[in-house]
């Protein structure tokens, strides 16, 4: 297809699919005159994600190139490529590390039985929780530590959801795209859901009275 | 205390302070000379909520306002007041919303047996929701409202947990602060504890077996 139709099956405007191709996030089409490049479904599936990552995941261009390039890689089983994706759409702020969150984040591996975790930047994710540790205790909450186990419970069948759902999939391109914006969606879900919840709860607990 | 003492205790610089006091966010002191103001535990307080909205929850200065206006409100139950709280760090993305992902959380509050949710964007918290759907939509992922009832009820045990720490402390002021921390910095521990269990959950669903 022309790059029109490819604008027209993918609802982004041509003008944004030329600036995909100058940053090299969309690969060339095959030039068919020295005017007119040729576009199959492998770049309209690319586009979809270029833009998922960008609209759904508020991801900047360099962070894109870099999920992009987890999912070209040729090599490794699906679980290891699904893990390079996931580190590439988890940046964790620029937070000062405090030495006692980052205790708090190993001794939570050791609780959890998995794999010693001595250095917590290795990880985007494990990097990503001793900031978010580090801003609590920033601000006196200390004992917020003491929420990871539930969190991880709950977490459990979110995620036993999630992988259902990206599970049912059949090609491994579109497990892994199901994945970036299951990942990236479903955190903002998670957020509002959440507070939902707060409200559900906090009614049952705190109670609803009068202010005396 | 004067200004240099707060500023002691509370970790945050002078420049600061004076640039909350400004912007006021920050009550001013009493003055006890035409050129020295007073500082009280209610100041202290105070700066210690607004350096968690802004450095921990990445408020902006309006957005920190709005938190302080619903705080500072006289009336209505704790209960209300949290909600309130609440609707004020819960900013929706300006996504465009898509009917049927109106639908989708309408549908939603009905098999909750919720009240009906006639307006999403009357209350933030639903109209994130119905965003975040919408963007899921707009890349061809329709099916993602399946995951709304599963991710309730693993945000059940999540809430419970986080209405449980904010209960611990004693005054209502405590009890905000508590849950403005917990909410915003809780949003990210989500994220990576989620990430966590993916990894876990996806080693037993899909396996870690070498590429064909």
């Amino acid at each position: 297809m022309r790059v029109g139709e490819l604008s027209k099956k993918s609802g982004v405007p041509v003008a944004t699919i030329k600036y995909y191709l100058r940053e090299g996030l969309l690969p060339a089409g095959v030039l068919t005159s020295p005017n007119q490049a040729h576009y199959d479904d492998e770049h309209l599936r690319r586009l979809r994600l270029v833009r998922a990552l960008m609209d759904v995941g508020g991801l900047s261009i360099a962070a894109v190139r870099e999920v992009l390039a987890a999912v070209d890689t040729r090599e490794g089983s699906l679980h290891k490529k699904l893990g390079a994706v996931q580190e590439a759409i988890s940046q964790p702020a620029a937070v000062e590390l405090d030495p006692l969150a980052v205790e708090d984040v190993q001794a939570f591996f050791a609780r959890q039985g998995e794999a010693e975790c001595v250095d917590v930047t290795e990880s985007n994710v494990t990097h990503m929780l001793a900031s978010a540790l580090s801003s609590a205790r920033s601000v006196g909450h200390d004992h917020f530590r003491e929420l990871l186990d539930p969190y991880l419970e709950g977490l459990k069948i979110i995620a036993r959801a999630d992988v259902e759902y990206i599970a049912r999939f059949g090609s491994r391109d579109d497990i892994i795209e199901a994945m970036v914006v299951g990942t990236l969606v479903g955190d903002t879900v998670l957020k509002a859901v959440r507070r939902l919840a707060h409200a559900q709860v906090s009614r049952e607990v705190i109670g609803d009275v009068p202010e005396s």
